[in-house]
């Protein structure tokens, strides 16, 4: 099962635009630990607030950040005020036979949650901590917990990748020998590393025709190239 | 052991310029699976030879690309052909409460090696399939398999993330009830998520003098705010 979900290549394209820019990434890091004016921001990134509204305005468009309005503490007019909205991680993975950009969604899920019960259950109990400072110094103790178990992840996934970008190699080289066309070659790669084999998806990720793809899975068929049998 | 390796913030910066523009992407996507020729490239993406050069020679400098020379097939002269160099993953995550962005090496690891023997065997049995086709079919099997153990990962770390930012969220709050200036809170919100507390490296992280945080780190031991006991 391919958990992946890989958002339309348009929108992590314009993620990627977006996240580009040295200034709004500054800008997101702030309003991720709490809320920020746009004047507070200006002051702090040292950066005119025309160009902090301009950011704004883009981050807003995108919902990347949402907009409150907050009443003045001296009763003077509202202040509009910015924080994060949003959550996704987006991963790009460089290696010499291997190169994916991915967006996923950042939410816990039920069933990995059963695994990771132990932390459902700690979090749960810090929230009864009743004293502000010793909450605040368990939350930090229980973010370190966390932080080490997702690094360990970060160094098992770093290992798989070198695995696959190796049995990628392999593979290449393979298909190399086989000495079919270009887009013959391209279908192979397609087919190597994605586990949905459907005409339309491969017709849409290889800008091919459907026809084009049928043909050519039979002839791999025949071949007994990838696919057994006559497809 | 926070193994994570973050990159100078202008190295990532430039990486993130390179990576945004979707034509290079592209390029890095057909090169990762074969070497082309810039006039290949050229007619592939329907992007003029021209441009094609251009993003070559950004990559090149970058070292994510390297150009080699080849024979022409027919006797002619010496033919320039570029394939990927390089390996790492840039990850950013974003919740409504966090905001990473990191670099990390996507290499094989010794200590992580050993709980995925299983994988490693199976490569090396691989390597002795003498048929291609065949070898071809179990690569193809065996990087699905790898797939899946990397989509299992990606699952856990989405939730542990999801579980961080609500702790994160609870954390935020604490920190607001605490009354802090704005510089004391930035000091704890980099507290509560970094395992690193030299003061060279907060210092640096924040853009305030060693003198400045060594003072609030005093306040906090005092009030026993994150710190317990005078430091």
């Amino acid at each position: 099962m391919h958990r992946c979900i890989e958002m339309a290549s348009s929108n992590l394209d314009q993620m990627l635009t977006i996240l580009e820019n040295p200034t709004r990434r500054r800008i997101l890091q702030k309003l991720s630990r709490e809320r920020h004016y746009p004047l507070q921001l200006s002051r702090e990134l040292k950066v005119s607030q025309q160009a902090i509204m301009k950011h704004l305005k883009v981050l807003e468009e995108y919902r990347l950040v949402k907009c409150r309005t907050e009443k003045s503490d001296a009763g003077g007019p509202e202040r509009k005020c910015y924080v994060t909205d949003h959550q996704f991680s987006l991963i790009i993975d460089f290696a010499p036979n291997m190169f994916n950009v991915e967006m996923r969604p950042l939410t816990k899920d039920k069933e990995v949650g059963r695994e990771y019960d132990k932390f459902e259950k700690e979090r749960r109990r810090l929230l009864s901590v009743r004293d502000s400072k010793k909450r605040l110094r368990e939350i930090s103790r229980f973010i370190q917990e966390i932080n080490e178990e997702i690094d360990d992840l970060g160094a098992k996934r770093a290992h798989l990748m070198g695995l696959k970008d190796e049995a990628l190699e392999e593979a290449h080289a393979a298909v190399e020998e086989l000495g079919r066309d270009y887009n013959e070659r391209r279908l192979l790669y397609y087919l190597l590393d994605e586990a949905d084999r459907s005409l339309a998806s491969i017709s849409e990720k290889l800008d091919l025709r459907e026809k084009v793809i049928r043909e050519m899975l039979k002839r791999f068929g025949e071949n007994r190239i990838l696919i057994e049998g006559g497809e």
